[in-house]
């Protein structure tokens, strides 16, 4: 198998319409560069050697701009309703190519400073042959969990917080998204988890603090605040 | 009852190891004053009404001088080995007063950024009759869970991030310390939890991203930048 080229997947269709931002969320700039730059730089340092895109139908054309200041391969593929739809897209996109790698991670744009060691890791776990592998955090608030009568605590020793890459074998991700039960996957947030209701195993490995998501524009001020450190 | 008067603890005990700072974390600086009076502006613009802030034994002299800046009646109290401990020991501070407050809230120095509103939410959840009142937010990040073998997803639909400041009525507080079963709070890291084992109802209410805790150096970067926008 074609395990030492590892295409990456990156959703990038979000709107930014929770940014208050007038261009798509991946195109927001921050630190001189929008998010999508970011992260498509940690990807390729991390070890990625070709990038599917996806993003909205209408941007297609201003996210190949962006891309061509980047070295690796990469194309844009339209986004779907869903996050699901998206990667179902560019998966298809990957699939349909002549010799796609067999390793495959799926990120999202919005998470610019994932850490490039953690794409390395994440990486070498599915080349040492784990089909699923994502990146997690402790988590480190007290945690509460809602039940039919008020609350109770949840053991948070236990608990940890799930961040992308998410890395996979090409065939076990493509027949997950392929498989008719979950042909319906808008209430997916979490590529691993369509896996392992195959039946895999998701293996975890160390994720990083840095990888957090930018959804709100303090969070973007966060963003902002760690290029300068 | 004396419901319009409302004290709060802080809890500033914490040596600032992991911040990685010389001084103990809550007198070090973000934004031209020390995490501890953030703290502390937030807690009485939200309605406190009188402080005991409990500190390491050797630097109280410090937190007293820190806390003269500050308009609002404080004491400084040796704290313990534990949060629980510092917890146990400014109340026993409290109680021992000519007539306490009847409301209590136990606020970490390390939210500096707590927005007043919830700071007020609090209280007056307290003062409308709940005895143990947490702020929570949701968790936005996909959770799994860790299993004998390998791991689950959470559904974080029903998961709630605890916050501070948690609100008592100072009569239940003082119980859920005072208990024998729970003299060893080494463990306990949420005072809500002592008093829930009591048998009382937790009530949540809504709290706040900038309610953050500080802990790491990147953590403090976050709130510096918070306090530019």
């Amino acid at each position: 198998m074609a395990l030492d080229r590892v295409a990456a997947i990156v959703v990038a269709a979000g709107s930014g319409t929770r940014l208050r931002a007038s261009a798509p969320k991946a195109l927001v700039r921050v630190g001189g560069k929008p998010l999508l730059l970011w992260a498509v730089e940690a990807l390729t340092v991390g070890g990625v050697t070709e990038l599917v895109v996806a993003a909205a139908a209408e941007r297609i054309a201003d996210f190949t701009q962006v891309l061509a200041s980047q070295p690796v391969p990469a194309r844009v593929v339209a986004g779907g309703a869903s996050r699901g739809d998206s990667v179902r897209n560019a998966l298809a996109a990957l699939n349909a190519t002549a010799a796609p790698p067999d390793v495959v991670l799926v990120h999202d744009a919005a998470r610019p400073l994932v850490p490039p060691e953690v794409v390395a890791r994440v990486i070498a776990a599915v080349q040492d042959g784990d089909v699923a592998v994502v990146p997690v955090i402790p988590v480190t608030d007290t945690v509460r969990q809602l039940a039919a009568s008020g609350s109770t605590v949840v053991d948070r020793s236990i608990l940890r917080a799930v961040q992308t890459p998410q890395g996979f074998r090409r065939d076990v991700l493509t027949a997950a998204y392929a498989a008719p039960a979950f042909a319906n996957s808008t209430a997916v947030t979490d590529d691993a988890t369509l896996v392992e209701r195959l039946g895999y195993a998701v293996r975890l490995v160390e994720g990083s603090p840095s990888a957090m998501k930018v959804t709100t524009p303090h969070d973007l001020v966060m963003v902002s605040a760690m290029l300068e450190v």
